[in-house]
């Protein structure tokens, strides 16, 4: 897929800069199957994910789920041979679906106001298109629509998707704005819309839809570059409404639209001027901020100033490392990178208003307000990493995440949060988790607050088996179909409140929240050594399968994965498994073992090319389990599995991701391993060390500080780590501090082909651990 | 139906003052039929009208136009037998319906979360009653729910209506919040509800309707004095929502309940606490100004307090008049007075915050935000009765007008505006003549705004027909169904534009609509010596029928009615119909004659009971009809005539009103009226003389003076004015000027039973009119 790697510059004919970072990402990887990546335009953490929809399959189809719907969780399928159209808002890597907001398309010819099937695209507005004429950078995105001859462009600011069109010469141009479209589209997504033709420059309006995000309120104001010389639009939903159907022709030019499923379309007189350019500013808060954000973000710019911009954003924001590598690695590295800076979203107008989880609009003072918490996934190590590199804007997710809980009536941190909406999305509350690694590195300092918020998080009766859990001590299956997974991920969201307590020095809530820690060992059946979940009476599963992923109590995973998610104390767990020994050949066994589809057949997060031996690595529970042999007397093995990890599953392909991205969780963990550390226990400051996948790696800290990785033998061959200095010391711990990380300096690794079976086995070198495994 | 005389001060055994305006107000008036006015609490010109809906019949059942959903525009027809509950927002006698938002229902025993039908009460949670329990006074209205021997009690203050429940003894209590509730409800008008139990005596929420208002915001905030027991919710329409249902018990005790058809229910424990107080607050804004307005408006007051003070707000807001009359008649004059001060309505927070037309929220700057607009009514004596009573509201309700041509992206002032929408009902565009009387008559200063607002509104050429009303003169039939009716409203609007422009000193623009204000003459045919629409060929309506209401080119009127419509200029019209003899006989023979049903039969708005001969006082397009022999040989027959039209049409009785009030415009007929003087031209500071209906009635003005206007032989008999005179002097003119008004004084009228024909004769002795009549 290196076809892609074309850097924006010489797109716009600029003086080449090849050493920037942008001329290394590739968003096309991961656009092909599971990795739910958008290939389209958009800034850092910005509002705008503005990117082609190949196809959006409904959900539901006559009350039938759609598997297939599944695929198109950021509206774009590789494969595909047409393109719906532009829409402005993608999740990034998502295990689930939704927004696809304000689509527009340009097209020639007769008028369609539907988008057509892909077998059969001249029947609606869709368009075929080419791969070779396909061009996606940091912030640009180009392809021609060939059924039309149109050349379609885009780029993106914070708040604004600007998209310029080409026109074929002599042809009258139309634009298609469908308000009717979307990703987990299904029959009445959307409540509402609403259009205003302000000028023959100008629209204003709005959406309301019922999707993944409950209640989703999407402003927007385009304008045209050019003036409008007629429109309209067709209501596919014939709302009944009895004013002025009677007596005006309101199909035509009458410039309020209003219903249910908008399609209205706008013509341009392309024949005098080809070019189009439409400029899209969104706000989740009324269409006067959104036309605040297109004017401020966007007004007296050209497009090519624009695309500039954005790169220059991208550039200024990746520039946090130097690595030596192959092109592929170079291309995967910083297409990571890239992909951990998509989401969390800005949610706010360029004034500081915001939709709140209540609703309302509300002023953020002093910190910029961001959406789309994927916390499942993302409390492991996108969090971890923003802290690392971004930890001013992890801050300020941090304070978001506050102000939900404020603006909750559950009292409760987000669990996975998009626009303005609690989702409800997979288990556990942890947000606590990342407001205690942001405590803990001194990324966010408002202790008390966060410790107010984490224990009301946790605390909730009603929450997923909560008050279960309070009395017996972990979760019942007859309450939960997840009940063992989550009783396991409430404990080790407990130790977080435990470190938290004990930093805003609350030794009774600390200890509270102790106990709680140790609630995975409630869920182990000493019998089989793995967890196992038991109901209300006590009693453990019956006819329980440790490998199956499906109805046995786990989400998203089988017990032999997750029975390893006690990152909080390791050594706890490897008592529980029956000591070292034991716990070695569980892990050794995880990796090699061949694991039957019959295992994970109903899984959509699962499939055979995410798998290592049974290991899971397309999916978030696993993700610290390579790296739990440093607690064993075998910790070289991290460094074997992890090289097969990131060869297999991070690949600069279309089809290069393991699985979904999920929001930068998987690419966190790619950059972590590549540099040698992982946050397997967040909360904790100390990176537990694998080895470093490139011969040379500098990490340029934000307090000015550099890191040099060196490891100037690693290849495939040469995995493992013979020894290592800190700062020219050597360094024989399992572990590295944050603190240690941010003094910079330099870590040299010495590696060689065979293992060093005795480095890190003394009790000192061993990460931490809450017990010493002896109840 | 005297029965409902009843002061507030009996019911809440205060000291009897009977001679306050609210002992006379009986909101019953028009309860039955055609009068569409609601029995329930308001306060003046509030956005609260909470009040019992006996039912409400869809517009449409399957496709299928329900006739008799018209009668429920109020949601209450005394007839009916069950009271379904209690919703807080009610249009005032208006001919299409709307809101019926945020219904509570008290009950007990079995839960039922349906309505259920009128001939089945028992399958729903509506109660049958009995009017011998109910009360009903200016902002206070009393049942019993006979189903549940519960008492309701209800008040209201601006922004809050209060619900006093008390129980039955030993009985446990539910509440109903029906969210899918509504008048001109059809399947689908809920868009979405949002409900969130803030604490166990506090909710909020929102829902968002496409009723007539098409697109209409009811946030939401609800006290109870009691704390909640337990709660619950039905979604009927089962919204797919794919988040937490898999995993919570969200049915019950849950706190956040959305959807699209939700019914909720509260328990409260009505053994310990038989009373129950429900405050709710509503704002268009959000929960955070319904929290707001409640706060502000009700907290920490009890119930019978906020009935005191709603009573209070009334006899303050009435205190305007004093009169001699009979019971009824006082009866009727004090409810006529009641129902000119419900409608327009404020419609904004506490804080100034409101909704504009653009949907977004506007902080009204040194004016009160009105809403509801009714101005093909109300611009003929509603607001010319408000610019002499209370001109600083009528002031604000200008500024909101202008507010509303500002956001409106037409750049038009309101045709027929309710909650923050455009309903375009009704034809013309009267909101120039509102603006040009208040502007006359100095009440409205900004004259340059309003001349701009009102040029813009009756330019916008894709409005119905005005684009070919500029170009020919006149809407042409092939165009508009009501072509020749809308251009004789287009034409006198012209004419109160072309006044404006000269108030203004726009020579130039007076010039162009005093020549607009002509246009009438293009519709009149002299061979019928009637108004008869044409088409754009310039020929007129083949087979035309002066009598016949429907299909013949004029909205809910008839040529022989409409005809008449130039207040502007009388002269020229009685020129058109052949001069002064001709002209009275067509008056004479619209009161005489015998109308069949056939010519009225499609027209809801015309029935026998709202005829005098040919004449339709139920409708408005004649209610300056009677007056219009002032300006002919023959004006004592506006005496005659006048005084039948008030005995018929306007009876102290649940059928006591002859058509839909109209947001006041029916009563503010009766008013000036029963005052001897009417506004036929809005726009001129003139009041044509009719004769007073009573011997003695005291205006107290705003400016603090007073008129009294004195008939000491006033009766049916004593009909003819035989002289009057102004503060002693003689008076033959056929009109009074606002400013001898507001000088006060003395009218003494020397009344007798044959008319006095000699008077108001001269040319000086006319009321105004643009031409002498010839051409």
């Amino acid at each position: 897929m290196k076809q892609f790697l074309i850097g924006i510059c010489t797109l716009l004919t600029m003086p080449v800069l090849p050493q920037q970072p942008v001329d290394y990402v590739n968003p096309i990887i991961g656009t092909d199957g599971m990795g739910h990546t958008f290939p389209g335009a958009c800034t850092p953490f910005g509002l705008i994910q503005l990117s082609p929809d190949t196809d959006t399959i409904p959900h539901n189809i006559n009350g039938v789920y759609q598997k297939n719907a599944y695929e198109y969780c950021a509206g774009y399928q590789y494969r595909d041979k047409t393109i719906v159209g532009f829409s402005h808002t993608h999740l990034s890597g998502t295990g689930h679906s939704d927004l696809g907001d304000i689509l527009l398309m340009p097209a020639t010819g007769e008028l369609k106001l539907n988008p057509g099937q892909a077998e059969h695209p001249e029947e609606g507005y869709r368009s075929r298109f080419n791969h070779v004429t396909e061009k996606a950078t940091p912030g640009y995105y180009e392809v021609m629509l060939d059924d039309y001859g149109i050349k379609a462009q885009l780029t993106a600011t914070q708040r604004v998707g600007i998209h310029k069109y080409t026109f074929p010469e002599s042809k009258d141009g139309h634009l298609i704005l469908d308000l009717a479209h979307g990703i987990y589209n299904y029959e009445g997504k959307v409540l509402w819309a609403n259009l205003r033709v302000e000028n023959d420059t100008l629209l204003t309006g709005y959406r309301i839809t019922n999707g993944w995000a409950r209640t989703n309120y999407t402003y927007f104001a385009i304008s045209f570059s050019q003036p409008i010389s007629s429109y309209g639009y067709k209501d596919k939903a014939k709302v009944m409404y009895n004013g002025f159907w009677r007596r005006f022709k309101v199909e035509q030019n009458f410039p309020e639209i209003t219903g249910r499923s908008i399609v209205a379309y706008f013509n341009f007189d392309t024949k005098q001027q080809p070019e189009l350019v439409v400029k899209v500013g969104l706000s989740a808060v009324s269409t006067e901020g959104a036309v605040k954000n297109l004017r401020a973000e966007a007004s007296g710019k050209s497009f090519e100033q624009l695309v500039k911009d954005a790169s220059d954003a991208w550039n200024n924001e990746l520039d946090h490392f130097e690595i030596e590598g192959t092109p592929d690695q170079k291309a995967m590295f910083y297409t990571s990178l890239y992909h951990t800076m998509i989401n969390p979203s800005v949610y706010m107008d360029v004034d500081g208003s915001y939709r709140g989880l209540d609703h309302n609009i509300h002023k953020a003072k002093g910190f910029t307000n961001y959406t789309i918490f994927s916390l499942w996934d993302t409390y492991r190590a996108e969090h971890p990493f923003l802290n690392l590199i971004k930890p001013n804007r992890n801050a300020d997710m941090m304070e978001s995440m506050i102000k939900h809980k404020q603006q909750s009536v559950h009292g409760m941190l987000p669990v996975w949060s998009h626009m303005g909406n609690e989702n409800w999305c997979m288990s556990g509350y942890h947000a606590v988790s990342v407001l205690a690694d942001a405590i803990t590195k001194g990324v966010f300092r408002d202790t008390d607050e966060a410790l107010d918020a984490m224990v009301s998080t946790a605390t909730t009766p009603y929450y997923e088996g909560v008050a279960d859990y309070m009395k017996l001590g972990y979760v019942p299956l007859d309450k939960s179909g997840t009940a063992a997974s989550t009783t396991l991920e409430y404990a080790y969201d407990d130790w977080t409140i435990y470190q938290t307590a004990l930093n805003a020095g609350k030794k009774d809530v600390a200890e509270t929240y102790r106990k709680r820690a140790l609630n995975y060992r409630n869920i182990y059946d000493p019998s089989i050594g793995f967890a196992r979940p038991r109901y209300t009476d006590g009693s453990f599963k019956k006819d329980f399968d440790v490998l199956q992923t499906h109805g046995e109590g786990f989400i998203e995973g089988n017990s032999w994965n997750f029975s390893f998610h006690v990152p909080h104390d390791v050594f706890g767990v490897i008592d529980l498994m029956g000591g070292d020994k034991s716990f070695v050949e569980k892990l050794d066994k995880l990796f090699t073992m061949h694991l039957p589809e019959k295992y994970y057949e109903h899984n959509e997060d699962i499939t055979d090319e995410c798998l290592v031996g049974g290991y899971v690595h397309g999916n978030e529970p696993s993700h610290h389990v390579p790296y739990l042999y440093a607690w064993t007397t075998q910790p070289w093995k991290t460094q074997y599995w992890l090289r097969e990890i990131l060869n297999k599953m991070y690949r600069n392909d279309i089809k290069g991701l393991g699985g979904n991205d999920d929001c930068g969780q998987m690419s966190a963990w790619y950059l972590f391993s590549v540099m040698g550390f992982y946050p397997v226990c967040p909360g904790t400051d100390q990176y537990v060390l694998g080895a470093p996948y490139l011969p040379y790696l500098k990490l340029k800290l934000p307090n000015g500080n550099t890191l040099e990785i060196k490891a100037p033998e690693v290849s495939d061959k040469n995995r493992y780590v013979q020894s290592l200095k800190l700062n020219g010391v050597d360094y024989n711990r399992m572990y590295i501090t944050h603190e240690d990380i941010l003094k910079g300096g330099t870590l040299e690794f010495k590696m060689g082909s065979a293992p060093n079976k005795r480095r890190g086995l003394t009790l000192e070198d061993k990460p931490y651990s809450l017990t010493n495994g002896i109840k």
